[in-house]
């Protein structure tokens, strides 16, 4: 089965990291968000690709594992791959790399579709996502 | 088993929420390691105690699960519960409601022991935390 | 001249600090806009009510001077002071206490109207900011 | 007289935008810090090297003025200009650009000196510091 992914570099910001100089693990919760959105940019998926069809996509599931800290002034390389699903959710693997392409964090997120107008939450996947789905040739996931 | 577990009230600040008013996903994290951070102090088990034992407890894993929305304003509950284990690790599990009693999110964190001296992680339970689950009568675990 | 303020208490968050125990200084410019909300909606000049009116309300000036730090745990009490002036502007004043009433910090911010359909900036005052002022007493400013 | 000055590029974050898409004004107090420790690391006053002297510098004052938004993906330019004075402070000043040359925020940090050992604020600057101008031929300031 095709995988759909994506690759994205951030840089650790001084504000980031407590006095250690190590990056707070909340802090990956925005990093995923980026990566994400950055997927979405590339593969015509983000936020606003879906607003504009009407929907919105919160998030209701998180999960990360830490393996070893970053640093302030690391680059962290963040894969976010789209792990298709048969549900009507948007799930999201990440794996956060630094420069010696060690594994630093490991990740998930999941999201639901909502109507904008209703707030209704979908329990099947909305036409748009199946068409997205197909053009990228993930329909059977 | 007895379990120990506290209850913190936290109110929703402006800047955490987006235009539509909604909490941000990500702030969640800050809002159990608040919690946590409570139920440290009323049970002698803080970040402060931890380090006067010459331990630092980072965190290795966190989910969370989101039920509801938070709006600005909201005073939440989080109940922050100590999960005995017998693994060398320190896992909390929070349940978040809103003012009508409704659960909006939980979540759980896991945490590891290092020596603040050498960073290495310790594989058995160090004796300051033994010695802290007799007090608390948590020993099965 | 009459002056319009607002007290708003706000509880230091343990993510909020580093190391030491002390606030961040860049955290008092949320203190500030949570404490400029609070006043807003005790007085009909919040986010939404201006909002309402077809006007954003864009920050163009902060300033901040610091005085003693704030600890975890601590509780601030935040006075805002409306700031009256001739200019289509929104200047707020604030003081932050300390439990022991002592100044911790002092700041300012000064706010534009900009029209949410243009997104121009307005060089005299919108009505309903002069209708506000006149219900106050503040038209002399 | 001659100036010390770094230029230092920031990538604004997905989450620190708002739903229109424009940086929320808080976050530019973080821009200003992570040039400022920028400029530290190329000219050897970073925040590490000053501790290492046994001091800290705790911001006491900050200014911002907002002339134009950012918005997500844009990559701004930070320069940071050491301003010369006689006083026991550091004083920074800040002008950060879009992506066209436009000023998006100028803005002003000031920092005095204190002992780690006592906490005590330091009325004539440090040796260290003396030396640090001398070597950059900043002593008539």
């Amino acid at each position: 089965m095709k995988t759909l992914s994506s690759i994205h570099q951030i840089s650790v910001r001084f504000n980031e990291v407590d006095s250690l100089g190590i990056v707070w693990h909340g802090h990956y919760i925005s990093y995923f968000e980026e990566a994400r959105e950055d997927f979405g940019k590339q593969f015509g998926i983000s936020y606003l690709d879906i607003k504009k069809e009407g929907y919105a996509v919160p998030i209701v599931k998180t999960a990360t594992e830490h393996l070893l800290p970053l640093k302030y002034g690391d680059v962290m390389t963040v894969e976010t791959t789209f792990a298709n699903s048969r549900a009507a959710k948007i799930i999201f693997n990440y794996t956060i790399k630094n420069e010696l392409g060690e594994i630093v964090c490991k990740g998930e997120t999941i999201q639901v579709f909502t109507t904008i107008e209703s707030g209704e939450m979908m329990l099947i996947n909305p036409d748009f996502f199946k068409d997205w789905k197909q053009k990228h040739n993930l329909l059977d996931g």
